[in-house]
């Protein structure tokens, strides 16, 4: 049986998700995975009230994600310097449960010079530690972001591709999640 | 022995970080916890380039999560209108693990009113869908942030305790988290 693989990103958020479900889940299949995307858990919200629909969605991610043997993540940078908040749970979700993590994101800038460039005014707190005008340091490791996500991608076995795509497909460019499949498809 | 607590948060980020460790952790002990903060491994980056002391990091805070019984994240909202990605990470990790997720916020808006802020410009795409100027929908669940994350906390048996602190306190007032001790204790 193919391994299953974790479509986690922002992807959900897109005008037509499904066509870009389609079209990961097709290239999963070239590499001899299988795609598993957040939404493909059959549930009828219709009934339920808003809260109670977005916790049932949590749930069936969850449940999804146990079923995997691998995650692949766009981490993307998505409504600030950082990947999506939903993306950043679920791998650490995958990494406890022992699967391979891989990333990859449509900008290539490092974390730091986005955050500096998302605070605009920073200040010197030590020669080591720059800070942001709330006066919270500003991670400075050179990674691509956070390190818990980034740690997350090289302890696990997996890998971080990182590419600049067109700004009209920076959600939806596919070059770097291919080339993370034909990673995982060596390791595997 | 007391159940030990990962303490997740941007409290790392703090000019001062090791003050707030110890009035958690001495809030714990009134609780009859044991509070772990994210930098009380002992590790010596100073032979290490920043990035293997961002990975290392990672791996330290990993199994210091290992190590504990339950975690308490502060998800006050951190550039961006969501939670810092690390702890949503950290979450997803306790998650998985199957320990129980509390949580506590500063800010008490709710998530869709704190994105629609940030985007600025927003567009109806259906009678139940709105989206930001790149396309991307914005989560309308009426939770507290991303559904993931507040999943986490209710499949758990956690609580997620929300109040509005002074903004010169955002990231250290401590009432709500004392208010997650004070629930964590009543549970275990």
């Amino acid at each position: 049986m193919a391994p299953r693989v974790y479509l986690a990103g922002p992807d959900v958020f897109l005008p037509d998700p499904m066509a870009v479900a389609e079209r990961k889940k097709q290239l999963c299949r070239a590499y001899g995975f299988e795609g598993v995307f957040p939404l493909d858990a059959e549930l009828d919200l219709g009934a339920l009230e808003p809260q109670a629909a977005g916790l049932a969605i949590s749930r069936a991610n969850e449940e999804l994600i146990r079923g995997c043997q691998l995650l692949i993540a766009q981490v993307t940078p998505f409504r600030g310097p950082s990947a999506d908040v939903g993306t950043a749970f679920e791998m650490g979700f995958a990494r406890a449960l022992g699967l391979p993590v891989y990333a990859y994101t449509n900008v290539q800038s490092d974390f730091t010079t986005r955050t500096r460039e998302f605070v605009r005014t920073t200040r010197a707190r030590t020669d080591q530690v720059i800070e942001d005008p709330d006066g919270m340091a500003i991670e400075n490791f050179g990674l691509a972001d956070n390190l818990m996500l980034v740690g997350a991608v090289e302890h696990s076995g997996g890998a971080l591709v990182s590419l600049d795509a067109p700004d009209s497909s920076r959600f939806t460019g596919l070059v770097a999640f291919q080339q993370c499949l034909r990673l995982a498809k060596r390791e595997l």
